[in-house]
């Protein structure tokens, strides 16, 4: 049994991560670490827990933490990460961190678009993208994993079969997202209050999202050549799940059958993705609570467009789910183990 | 027209009075203010309101507010009230007061409730519960409205008529009620952030919620004899009404018919009172956005419960609009003005 | 592998137990009938079973179920499970119903509050209800399982260990219940579209609702003697869950601490009721998507009043997931194999 | 007082004209039809009417809505409006189709999308289409007003300012739309349960929808060039509203702020269009109730793109609202009347 620590255990994804945890036969949850006022009882702070786990929640000490644990998830905030990830890899701990501060093997992009200096340049050299769907070589021998954001593991899967088969005529994309209202975290907040969000719907940060850098970069990288995108979040009044509609203009003469079958070799061996038949559009909830994302895709011969749908839970396959994916391959184990 | 004031201008209650004194053909809004960091557009904090109003929103400054306008409605926490409602009193003000601070004349009721000694005993005297359909002859020629609370309004609407034809045999009474989350306030908060509320349904504070007494002692006050209520309130994930079942024990035999004869003939002359006809049941949707309240009844013969149920929207007849309504009579115009 | 068969299997409660029974590990799915015009793949008509599932569904042919299965489910339309139950029976299968149709012992009660004659009284004599927490004994060796209805599985759970314990000074009490819309089934229907539904929240079928004899009848045969329940049912904007806010009249001296021993002795061993802790309060999300029934409550010493508030998921505790408890118990299995 | 009669009145569009010709000061409601099986009061039918009307609804009788009604609103389903328009218009009464009948001057166009021959190609000549902001001079004196598609409304006020300016270097773009589900109608149906849809996001009919065509032919006609649109509808799980993400690519050096001067040009006289100031973007809840179109638009200096968002209510301005407005127009009133 691996001893796994969760730093960041009582916001949304902290808590994804102790609900796939507690029922992943190979582990055995040493740690759970929270900014809070003094330790609590998890189950008192997080209802939807009680009867399922009876154990504390202390403020972060790193030292305790690396004595009881083997592997460690950082679920905390972005620049927080970066503090404290070199003292457990230096403790010789693995690492997976779910915030952005690992993400940008290039050390520019990241201050570019966070806006502080990166502290943990040696870190950032080591660390390996946790899509495993493009990176899994990588990820079997890493210390610390960069786990991808929610938005652009959607909108990643969704575009880089095209994109690797050269069937996209220009050099940049749309993607047209939509999340449920946990991709904004678990604080106090009047904006995210239930009346502000219910029975309403809204786009937000046009131009400006954090996560669009990160879907340029990390394509860029992987196919050697730049490719620009317009990533357009919305905001949907459901809890989980995120729906991207992206518009690709395809260059080439060849028919919706022929890029569905593309896309199904690309992903045919992996355990999370799936291609919807025929013209059908995958639903969010076809993908709630569990670790896939599904990709439907529509080619309008009059445009010219191919429109590619993928949904994904965004706390499972956009963040605690490829967390454990992660871990298992950094054990060896089967890729599902945890997932039912 | 008369100059009028909105003091809590950006609480929900706030927008509401906002809202509906916009229409209101004898008033001018002459003054809003807020709890805020700097003088802020209202329209720029409520995006609901841009475009139909320009208007800035200061912090209190009692002279200012006394200046421009001569009635205030004061949307502010409970004990913040009544640090400032003799002041605009003084300066010959009428005062609406939507917080609780001045709904029991009886000061030791309020500050067994409340837990803290009440500053204003004069206003306390002065004040009258502001319940239209129970009290309307004392409001006309009041100067300051205790308005009543959002459970309350509905609760006594409900219950009222079955008391005083002496229908009920004992001498308490059942109300579960359930709420939209707007009851909960606009303020940072974790509790009522989307992802807490929606899909979710839970009861709170039974035994204990502060709304208890105020049925209580004003339904004690008008019927001269103690009738206690097991009151249970309960968090809808909608965002405005609530819905109150009621359960009485008959003594009498009486037909549900007669007593639907009874509860229209009580409420025959009220403009924002109707009884559902037949056995049929009102709903949330009847009512939102309005200021009606709406009234169903079963009488189970296998029990002897009479069942009443009763919806008003928790904001509008449960807070601003029947605020608006004793505005209205206070200065002697349509009770309905300012309402479609 | 026990070869199994769900009869109804596209309505919410047959893709229910299609999710269970495909995650049991002691089970085999051999068959999925439900009423179709032409055989079709389980998976186009429910997209959540996409990529879970590859089977198709066809019309009813009792013959064929037998021939491939050895347990059946039937997820049917009150009145339409006791035209196929016997011949199941008969051909030596184990069946649980999931309708009505074999919960009242007595035919009367039934035939009275159904409105047509029950056309198998031998099954009826042999049937168990499927409560375990109050009859696993008798289940451990049924053949036919009636198994309960949703709002009488969360309710009699709330009321028996205080009837039990004769904390209750009156002979009837008050279950005001809320559900999600889950509840009303799938089927094409105008009253529960989405904008009918959604932001809105109303009481339905007060004093006539079926479930109220199954309380009735079912408490009345296990404590002997009559208990008469005001049932009232309302329908929440949620997906799944049921609430109950129950109301009983304490007749001793007794306090609030005494009545949780009491109700956690009475669950002591149960694998799937848990009691709230002091004075909490179980909410929906507690139980959404598992088998629990949480139980909480509250003494209210002015009015002498228990409330008892207890959650259940409707499709799984109310529905699928007993019904699965109930063949592990018939087949001595672990009573949560197939449950997380 | 002029006599209009709704057809069609117990459809989300209908119920929506009966709220907004209540409220009309030069209005009498003379007659309402829809297919019933025998005569109802609509109150009884749709209960949030309770209270504000009572009058009865019937199944369609040409002679008796012209002998009653001087005006007469459509809300009918594509091709059954122009079985019943002629009549209308030949009894000398003024018409306002909500389908999508004779939206099309060019008949084949009709009939390409819809797949029936068109009956009424007289009609089709004399049709007006009812967007204000681009037809009002034409809307004065029709006889027969097409309103336009709840989609189109929104789209085609969002495109045309940037089109009519010429800032559009491509000859086509993208509008992703999400629209509440009272745009299915209100009719018995299994998909749009609120089970089905809440919690839920999907995009459907991507490269088929036929309100495709109407935008293209509309502007088309317009601006005296081809645009083609890429129309990807979004079902949302709220009950109303429509919001428009628009992608049109930029050919000239212009600023953001220069853009928003120039919708702000465009619209400057339009009652109901607002264009959101600076960099904000529109949100549904702004429109909700209302006949309002709010802009809000961002310029992406990175890609070219020029994002333009639109929010409409659905039922108002993208059907019944609009419908009334143009009533107003061919009646000379004030525009704005009815509305609040």
């Amino acid at each position: 049994m691996l001893n796994v620590a969760v730093v960041g255990a009582t916001g949304y994804t902290g808590i994804e991560l102790i609900k796939i945890l507690l029922r992943h036969p190979e582990v055995r949850l040493s740690s759970l670490t929270a900014k809070v006022e003094e330790t609590i009882k998890i189950q008192d702070e997080v209802p939807e827990l009680f009867g399922r786990i009876d154990m504390t929640c202390s403020n972060l000490d790193v030292d305790e933490v690396c004595r009881t644990s083997d592997f460690v998830f950082l679920a905390l905030p972005h620049t927080v990460s970066m503090k404290f990830a070199p003292a457990f890899l230096g403790a010789g701990k693995k690492v997976v961190d779910l915030s952005a501060d690992y993400r940008f093997s290039r050390k520019e992009v990241y201050e570019e678009w966070y806006g502080v200096e990166h502290s943990d340049p040696t870190g950032l050299k080591a660390a390996v993208y946790g899509l495993p769907e493009l990176f899994r070589h990588k990820i079997k021998s890493a210390e610390l994993i960069a786990n991808p954001g929610c938005y652009p593991t959607g909108a990643i899967l969704g575009m880089y079969p095209a994109l690797k088969e050269n069937l996209v005529s220009e050099d940049q994309g749309i993607v047209d997202a939509k999340t449920g209202v946990t991709g904004a975290g678990r604080k106090a907040s009047l904006n995210f209050l239930f009346p502000e969000v219910n029975e309403n719907f809204m786009a937000y940060n046009l131009v400006a999202h954090k996560h669009t850098p990160e879907m340029v970069f990390i394509l860029g990288e992987t196919l050697g050549r730049e490719f620009e995108i317009e990533f357009a979040p919305h905001l949907l009044p459901v809890n989980r799940g995120i729906l991207s509609t992206i518009y690709l203009k395809v260059g080439k003469k060849v028919s919706e059958d022929k890029i569905r079958e593309l896309y199904r070799a690309a992903y045919e061996k992996e355990p999370f993705v799936e291609i919807s038949p025929g013209g059908s559009l995958p639903r969010l909830s076809q993908v709630t609570g569990t670790n896939y994302c599904f990709i439907g895709l529509r080619l309008n011969t009059r445009t010219g467009n191919l429109i590619v749908v993928t949904v994904i839970d965004n706390l499972v396959k956009g963040a605690a789910g490829q967390a454990v994916q992660n871990m298992n391959i950094m054990n060896g184990w089967r890729e599902s183990e945890g997932f039912e």
